[in-house]
C-alpha cells in the first residue's frame, strides 16, 4: 500500500477527513475563537458520517486544543495558543506580560532536598550537595499552563522563601540577592502525555499531549545555576523558531 | 491541596515515584541502552507495590520512549533519542547522515492538488493556484521517524517526480533545477497524539506522543517556496535549543 499513491489515498479515514475540514474552517478564519461549531447531528447529516466518526474527530481536536466542549452548551472554537519564540532568551512571566496576559504562579513547594543523580548531573554538583527544589504551577489569565520544578544548588542560592519567589522573577531575585546573572540556557523539548499527577495541577484530563521542557540556566562563567523540568500544556501553548541559513 | 506543600508531597502517587526511580537509573547511566530492566515481579517485590502500579509506570515510560518491550523477552532500555538542534537551519537527511544514521524516505504520494485555504495562506498564493503535494515517511536506520507532507507552489516548482525526490534532497533539487535557494524557515511546534492514520506509517501505537511540526521555507526574496506539516515520533526524537541573553 505504502508505494501505491492511489490506494493510499483511498485509505484516509473519514474521521481524519472531518478533522481536516474542521481545522480548515478554523485555520482559514471562517470560524473565530468562541464561535459555536455545528452539533454532532449537523456534522452527521452534512457529511453523511456516523456519530462515532464525528465523536472521534471532535475528541481529537479537543485534545489538540483547537476546540473545547462546554457541558450542555456545545463545542466551541478555542482561543489561539500562547506562542513562545525559541530564537532568543525568554522569561515566562515577562513573555506573558508582553502578550498582555496576566501571569502568576501557584507555589506548591519550596524545600531543601538531596538531588537525584540526574539533577546533580545537570547542575554539575555532587549528589551530597543540597539543592533547593521549587515546585510551581505557572498560570496566565487564570489558566494553568506549565507545571514546573526548579532545582537550585544551595551553595549558589543558599536561601529562598515563598516571598522571594512571589515578589520577583527567580532571575531578578538571584541577580539582586546573590549577584548571579543568567546569561544563557539550554532547553530540550519532548512531547509527552500529561499524567494524572500533573493533570490535576494543569486542570486538564490525563493523557492530553504536553511538552516536557528541560532547561539548564548558566551564568557568565558557564556555570549551571538552575535546572528546571516543566510540563507545558500542549492544548494551550506552542513554540516557534526562525532558522537562518 | 495546591497550597499545602506537605499535603502535596503525600500525594505523589506510587507509579509516579517508580517512574522517577526507573528514569533515574537510565538518566544517571546505571542502566545502558538495551540493558534488560527488572521484571514486573522484581519491581513488585523490591518496592512493595502492586502489579497495577508497576504496569502503569512501565507503560508510561514505554510511551515516553525511555524503554521498550520485547514480546516474551522482557523490557529493555531504549536507544537515546535522535536530537535536533533548533539553533540553526537544518535538513533532515543531512542531520541524520552527520549523526551516522542512514536516512531514507518512503514516498507515499506525489500529486498536483488545489491547496486548502490554510495551505494557500502559508504559501501566500490563491486557492486556485495548484500546488504539488509530496507525502513521505522519513526514516533513519530502518526506523520511521517523521510522517511529512510538503506543499510546493506549482508556479515555483512546475514539475517534480519520484525520481527527483529520491535522487536529491528537495532543496538541492529546487536549487539545481529551478535555481531557488531556501535561506530561512519558520517552524512551529506543538505536542500532539499520534493518530491511527499516521501511526500506521510511523510504526507506533495510536495515541503515542508526537510533535506536530509546521515549517515554511523562504527564498532570498522572503517568498514562501515550500510548506510542510510533519508528525515527529516523540518516543524517538527530541529537539533542543540554546538561548543567549
Amino acid at each position: 500500500m505504502k508505494n501505491n499513491p492511489d490506494l493510499n489515498k483511498e485509505f484516509v479515514p473519514l474521521y481524519h477527513q472531518l478533522k481536516e475540514t474542521i481545522r480548515e474552517e478554523i485555520d482559514s478564519g471562517n470560524w473565530r475563537p468562541n464561535d459555536k461549531i455545528p452539533s454532532e447531528h449537523q456534522f452527521m447529516e452534512k457529511y453523511q458520517v456516523s456519530r462515532n466518526t464525528v465523536q472521534k474527530a471532535v475528541d481529537d481536536l479537543v485534545h489538540e486544543g483547537l476546540i473545547y466542549r462546554q457541558q450542555g452548551r456545545g463545542t466551541f472554537v478555542a482561543q489561539p495558543k500562547v506562542e513562545q519564540s525559541l530564537t532568543s532568551f525568554y522569561i515566562f512571566s515577562k513573555v506573558m506580560k508582553d502578550k498582555g496576559l496576566n501571569p502568576y504562579d501557584i507555589i506548591l513547594d519550596i524545600d531543601e532536598v538531596t538531588p537525584k543523580k540526574s539533577v546533580a548531573k545537570q547542575l554539575q554538583i555532587d549528589t551530597e550537595e543540597k539543592v533547593i527544589q521549587l515546585v510551581r504551577v505557572r498560570c496566565a489569565n487564570n489558566e494553568p499552563l506549565i507545571f514546573e520544578t526548579t532545582f537550585l544548588p544551595k551553595k549558589i542560592v543558599p536561601h529562598l522563601t515563598k516571598e522571594d519567589v512571589e515578589k520577583n522573577t527567580l532571575f531578578t531575585f538571584m541577580e539582586q540577592k546573590y549577584n548571579i546573572s543568567v546569561v544563557s540556557s539550554k532547553e530540550v523539548f519532548e512531547p509527552v502525555l500529561i499524567r494524572d499527577y500533573e493533570s490535576k495541577h494543569l486542570d486538564v484530563k490525563p493523557g492530553m499531549p504536553g511538552l516536557l521542557l528541560d532547561r539548564v540556566d548558566y551564568d557568565l562563567d558557564k556555570r549551571p545555576v538552575s535546572y528546571l523540568r516543566s510540563i507545558v500544556r500542549g492544548d494551550r501553548c506552542r513554540f516557534y523558531t526562525e532558522l537562518i541559513k
